[in-house]
């Protein structure tokens, strides 16, 4: 994994990924007591940042490919979907039968075969392996997929264009690592002052333990308010890359990701999911976590049912 | 009024307003049987395009102005407050007692001086001018200002770079017409296959009947679920311009606009208030009022109470 990847794959995802805004608001600078700068990929195509490492892998698979398999428990399917339908290879996507109910909706809509599966009783990626064999479909995995990461890798260099900032912490929210290392190799080669860090929800914090290891420690699978971050370990691609770039993780309650989707709603007129919001509520509440005068949260998400959001905007 | 001055107010607002993404959703465009493209002017600071017309305005007040007063249920207010604070002007803003609670909050937060009255009993425009006079404070009419309109003009610059479109209808949220006239002056030099319609709540329809009767027919002033549209009438400045470019009027129905808030919200992740989303309403809901494959809906506002946008996600 190198910076040429990732312009190579900005190069690619020139016209068809969203460069989506840095926004700001002084309401949250109060909140913060720093300025707080938000990297809004919740307007991304398909509501989430992952349709950039979707498109980037499909775009970087050769040529006869029959079509992709992907895992996901709803954003990177709908990124996959979309991706694969938009260069006409069919797409099967593997998801959690207790994934959100829009993300399994908006996964089909997008024209792509959806197999649910039980997470407590399946063994996902031997269910998934099987099925890419015996279909003749290519994986793409969500964060263990050197394409991915660099597809990703774009939201940092836009960042690095986008702000004036040259000493600061990014937080990006974290489930399998591919984002935060694909952000974090874009500002370590173009705005090195720009530190990275991982923020992950209380209980599901596998990457903080596993940097502060020095190896991959796992959380159990089970299910949580943050659904789109819940992987149980970092992934081994990014891990190497998020110890050698980004220091230690940063951990926030449910209470604090409602209120900063609350905030988010008031200030910036965005809609974030709970595991997109997981950085803003760092950057938000825990100040003593955070260096410098300027503090950039990346909002991965917006893909929430009407009920959760409802809920964030009465207990938030 | 004419293109020079919407260029002149786009080279003053450069760096200081933001250029808002246009935005679409496959799931959109199958609720509307055409591509809808949605300019998020929810995004621009404040949550509204009213501060492109408060800098323009603010910044063309000649030398030695102590300050400025301004009448608004809220989005212009904050326009102002925030345009008076950062080119240090004091900015008093009168308010109706039942606007928003958060767009009263957020005028006092940003710093402006913030007088209620009563809709009902108080004669608004003659109130402000005896202010203004007492204060010696320059007053910025929320849409009879020709630096007002050629500030609200540069919604219609972007959107003539940013969208491929030359043969649409651009649906503008109309209150008292300076927006809707700014944008109609904009595409009419830049891009004249783009014609602005204007687009009201039902009861509301001053601006669609003045259209239809070819002079100024007033509505009753009453509160109402849009109202950050609810002026009395159309602007004695934009509505010869409306007559000139326009057409006709459409109007939505207040569940329209509740859908239409749901959807944003499901689609975009966009925060709309329910007056910022009537353009929305209309390109969604009234297909038979939109000539072309494409319509382009500028969404104004954000500024919603979260009970006003939970009842949307309820209802909607």
């Amino acid at each position: 994994m190198n910076i040429d990847m990732i312009d190579a794959a900005a190069a690619r995802l020139t016209g068809h990924a969203r460069v989506t805004p840095l926004l700001s608001s002084p309401f949250l600078d109060a909140v913060a007591g720093r300025r707080v700068l938000v990297k809004a990929e919740c307007l991304q195509h398909t509501g989430s940042f992952k349709y950039r490492g979707a498109r980037a892998a499909l775009t970087a698979l050769p040529d006869g490919t029959r079509g992709v398999l992907a895992c996901s428990s709803g954003n990177h399917a709908q990124g996959v979907a979309l991706a694969a339908r938009e260069l006409g290879l069919a797409a099967v996507i593997l998801m959690p039968q207790d994934a959100p109910r829009v993300k399994l909706d908006n996964t089909a809509a997008l024209g792509a075969e959806v197999v649910t599966y039980d997470r407590a009783t399946t063994d996902r990626d031997a269910y998934a392996a099987e099925l890419a064999q015996a279909r003749g479909l290519e994986l793409i995995h969500p964060f263990d997929n050197a394409q991915v990461i660099a597809g990703q890798g774009t939201v940092g260099l836009e960042i690095a264009a986008q702000t004036d900032a040259r000493d600061a912490d990014v937080l990006v929210c974290c489930g399998g690592g591919g984002l935060t290392a694909g952000v974090a190799l874009a500002l370590n080669a173009r705005a090195p002052g720009l530190r990275v860090r991982p923020v992950e929800p209380e209980g599901f914090d596998d990457t903080a333990q596993s940097l502060a290891a020095g190896r991959i420690v796992p959380n159990p699978a089970r299910a949580g308010l943050c659904d789109a971050v819940l992987t149980p370990a970092p992934g081994k691609l990014p891990f190497p890359i998020l110890q050698r770039l980004c220091g230690h993780g940063l951990v926030v309650t449910d209470s604090q990701v409602l209120a900063a989707m609350a905030l988010a709603q008031d200030r910036l007129k965005l809609v974030l999911e709970p595991g997109g919001a997981v950085a803003l509520a760092a950057a938000l509440f825990l100040p003593d976590a955070v260096a410098g005068d300027t503090v950039i949260a990346v909002a991965t998400g917006g893909n929430v049912d009407r009920d959760v959001f409802r809920r964030a905007l009465k207990e938030g």
